[in-house]
């Protein structure tokens, strides 16, 4: 296995690291070298992660970020933000290649970060200079091609960013976008808390952080990238839903009165037709979870509504699993692009069915 | 038992039924003495509705409306749109007072029954002459008080409308409406399809007639009649998720930019606080399904976003039992207070928690 | 209200606690006026149990047990083992009746409680003389009626005891009882843990404590007292199934040869034709959750197996909601017995369907 | 794709269809040349099994079987017994290989057959004549080796076939076991009906078939030709649990009162330590569904009660993923045995976590 690169994971208890591990230890290139976390130190990753029991025989480390990256060629980051900026700190001199599946390397305005985060970032130099690029293939596929290290980008903003993104790329995004979208309860982590306690959970939906999730500066920063309006604002509801897995949004928009159909096909088309995990949706169906549910894949559509005065609404619907495309999987998607491996590689395996 | 309402069910063996008979069984000043289906004929009511097993002696009988309401003092209508307007061209002489849980006797608009339905209203002057009363409590308590003829709101017009009622109320309630609201699967019915399918819908969310669903015209006619302007539209999406019973809506409502949140919850307290069914929500908490799955209560909240040039965004959210303030719970509030009965009787009933 | 009965909860902020409080709440003959609690100290009950907001004006209190009891003519227990005998010992001599859910005083031998519950009693005394009635009418009626200390069975032993006491009671009860009993994950208790973290309760199928469970010396003490072979024993493998309530026991158990069905029909129907909350379920049919979720109802049903030797088999199938039936229900249900009212009182309604 | 295995789907629109595509069409070594079904005809697999959407051109064909395996080195059977056998007199001398899902092939014995598939097989002298192998490799990887027609197991049978094999294997399985397993709506098939109707299956546990499960003979013909005594029985009740996939297995078995823990720790180890898909847990620990759902792993386990006369009792624990072990993935298991291939091929990924 000389010729592989050597990955190491730091945080690889939570349900991020299981997913990472799912992955890499099918990959082809790659050979995990070590694990590090803060809990479960000294077990085999099968004793945690059930569905991995007897396909590997590293056990969770307990080590310095120093010591955790020592012969890495790239190192994946799944812990909580603000821990995050910190080991970054610690082990951006080793040369290790970093993929960062945290919030803590995502966005470049500092203020932002404090305001939707809760705390000054630690680190705000790395934000404004661009050290990380934003690891989302279908906006920055170049950049990721060149970087070094790579912030993945979050479950709500995948989803939302990908649903409105054509008509970004297409100059039809300004004002105000209204989303919902609703999770499954692996988004809250592999933590019990009475949000996921499931005599509660299973007959719930709930909303929590409306207006104010810390994805919402993401989301704005990401579509003004690929094209939006200045002006561009976001009011966004989150809704935890009763299922373990995956993200469905609906996202309301202005467009110009005129905007017709075949433009908006040709938009989507235009902006995902080449796109490995990207599935447009149309003919009467709309996207829904339980095609993507497990997978890396995403479906996008639309539907077109009425004029009035001089805009027509659209509203955009798109849907994927929260911890493979929004989550673990894009990771890897960008760490291919940044390899130079085939970027579907153990990513291209659908999802269950059902 | 002969001071008793006698009350006779017409379509029985749907969960609309099942849920009329669950309250109206236990109901001090009412005796069931009939009801019909058209199928099941036969059986006891608890032979298909399980929960009933050994609480009533009753059968599903196959009888012409005609017959079915012989000596009923009021029927309960719990069948489709359509075939509902039929049976009740065939009993409005009998004498008997109708509550129909349908969407036949809602609008007062053919047209708009007629685009939303699919279908020409099959008796368009008991629309636009107002035979029926639209039986929503909070907004028509008087005239319910002295109707004959109710027609039953539908699931998610209830939620909604109720959602925003305040604004309209305030006179602050004009423009577009954006809206999500996500339902439990026994909104689809009895019937079993592809839909409710257990291996599908348990791992996903969906959305269904997205823009277009028949509920649009209901909620508008009952703003409009609440003090919403007259230019107010409503952009609405529904969505299935993975739970039995429970629907969850998110309302985005533009209000002037000089309204504070002290004069929103003056309005939400002067709509909603001597109504029984009706909790606002507040500090901190927004509604959620698992409180008021079950039972007759309405959860009500909102959150107050940030001001654009002249307009502020409120985000209204609700939640109810689809099956019980959403259905058959509320034909009954109507039913006690038509009858000059405790508008509470038999729902005053908590859910279940968990 | 002087002439209702002044009850008492102690241990308030559980999930037996809310189901107790559902119900007695509405009790006719009963004022609850005081709750105490560990935590939510303060708070109101509809904050903590959200189904009950605008119910109830009370708030949980911490108190000493001396004092939480004042002035109380009965106490509802809803607290854990061990805790639950001290705070007994500490109430005893104050007069007020008892009815405790927990299962520190449903066993009459010492060293079965030391064995499965793995603490030795710290009162045993109570255990041998009787304190306590073990609080199941359809075995005990007549003497809950002459008690004032009531012990409410627990939700497995209630299930697996009624699906097989038939057996017991015409005196076919004896060697081997083979019995697999799921249960939703509201028996775990309110406080989140990682065996109903949503995540992956919602997916899983696992058995805990297999052979071991606390609930098997109750049910062959149960059983016995019903007339069982002293010979009975119980292998009880308790199944977490993906749901928040209701369990399904299945029971293998050899009856003679010669058995007939005939003769099982007359047992169950002599066992079980005059009481009010169990329903034999036949014709084809077996029981299920469903039908009695969220109520104080119970199905029972059995199917016959071939002849091996002299021994002929016999499934029986037993359903309950574990809060209710299982739980708080049982327990109103003795309180009302010992109180001389009508059994069904606050209890006799349906569950939801679906 | 010259040298590749052509393979022919026939009933591909099933959950099994959908499992062996989901495998298939990532088989290194695999081309599937055609798929036929009696609905969806012209439609691409991705419009039906939605996650598969863009990966195959594939449509749904509608051809006489003989018309179906033009051309196929091997065909793939997942159609409903009886339609099957029909369908296998038809192709047998085509010269095509078949793995057949259904139930149709699995017994030698046409009486037994008769009895559980309620119909007189059509063609009982390819049953007696072994026309077939039981594609279970754990019993018979040689002879599966050689076969070119295997007929793979059901999902009950294999889970509890496994879950006590190793005590069949030891010479100590004689006798009635007794065993209850829970099972997935996905076993219901793709078809809706209410049994699978999400309102009452998301809250239900019930049986079906209880003693009368068309699996039983079908274990214990595995279970002798692994070396259980010919005395063997099962009484085996069958639950239906509210998840889409997986299976949990209890199975109670009498074993001689000599049999200790290092026995059987042995035994099991000695059975399955070189099997590339089964797991046994141990340490405290029993086998439990979302470790292996999704996947093609199987979790066996034990525990070992109290001795009881001359003997001991054994409870075995089993779990898997109803359509992958208990389905499609054993075909392909099987089918990659019999071609020489690596077992593991398109099989070794692990399960969702969670």
């Amino acid at each position: 296995m000389a010729n592989k690169v050597k990955a190491v994971l730091i945080g690889g208890t939570g349900y991020g690291g299981a997913e990472i591990l799912r992955r890499l230890l099918f990959h082809p290139n790659v050979e995990v070298i070590r694990i590090t976390s803060v809990d479960n130190i000294g077990k085999k990753v099968g004793d945690v992660h059930l569905n991995l029991a007897g396909l590997s025989d590293l056990t969770f480390q307990q080590l310095a970020p120093s010591e955790a990256v020592a012969g890495a060629d790239v190192t994946f980051l799944a812990m909580p933000h603000k821990t995050t900026a910190q080991v970054v700190m610690e082990i951006l001199s080793s040369g290790t290649r970093i993929v960062d599946l945290s919030g803590d390397f995502r966005l470049r305005d500092p203020a932002a970060y404090a305001k939707y985060y809760g705390v000054p970032h630690p680190a705000p130099q790395h934000l404004t200079d661009g050290t990380f690029v934003y690891g989302m293939p279908e906006l920055n596929r170049e950049a990721i091609r060149k970087a070094r290290y790579v912030a993945s980008p979050g479950c709500f903003a995948t989803t939302i960013a990908l649903g409105v993104m054509p008509l970004a790329k297409g100059g039809k995004l300004s004002g105000a976008i209204h989303t919902v979208a609703a999770t499954g309860s692996s988004g809250s982590g592999a933590n019990p808390q009475i949000t996921t306690h499931h005599p509660l959970r299973a007959s719930n939906l709930r909303t929590y952080k409306p207006l104010e999730h810390q994805h919402i500066p993401e989301i704005l920063q990401t579509l003004r990238n690929a094209g939006a309006a200045q002006d561009l604002s976001l009011e966004f509801v989150p809704v935890s839903a009763p299922l373990p897995r995956g993200i469905f949004a609906t996202s309301f928009v202005d467009v110009p009165a005129s905007t017709t159909q075949e433009e908006l096909d040709a938009l989507w088309k235009q902006t995902y037709g080449k796109e490995p995990f990207i599935r447009i949706i149309g003919g009467g169906r709309q996207p829904e979870v339980v095609g993507v549910s497990g997978s890396n894949y995403v479906e996008v559509g639309f539907t077109l509504g009425p004029v009035t005065g001089d805009t027509r609404r659209v509203v955009c619907f798109s849907t994927l699993d929260n911890l493979v495309k929004g989550g673990a999987g894009q990771a890897i998607q960008s760490f291919n692009v940044m390899m130079g491996f085939d970027e579907r590689t153990t990513l291209a395996e659908p999802g269950l069915w059902p």
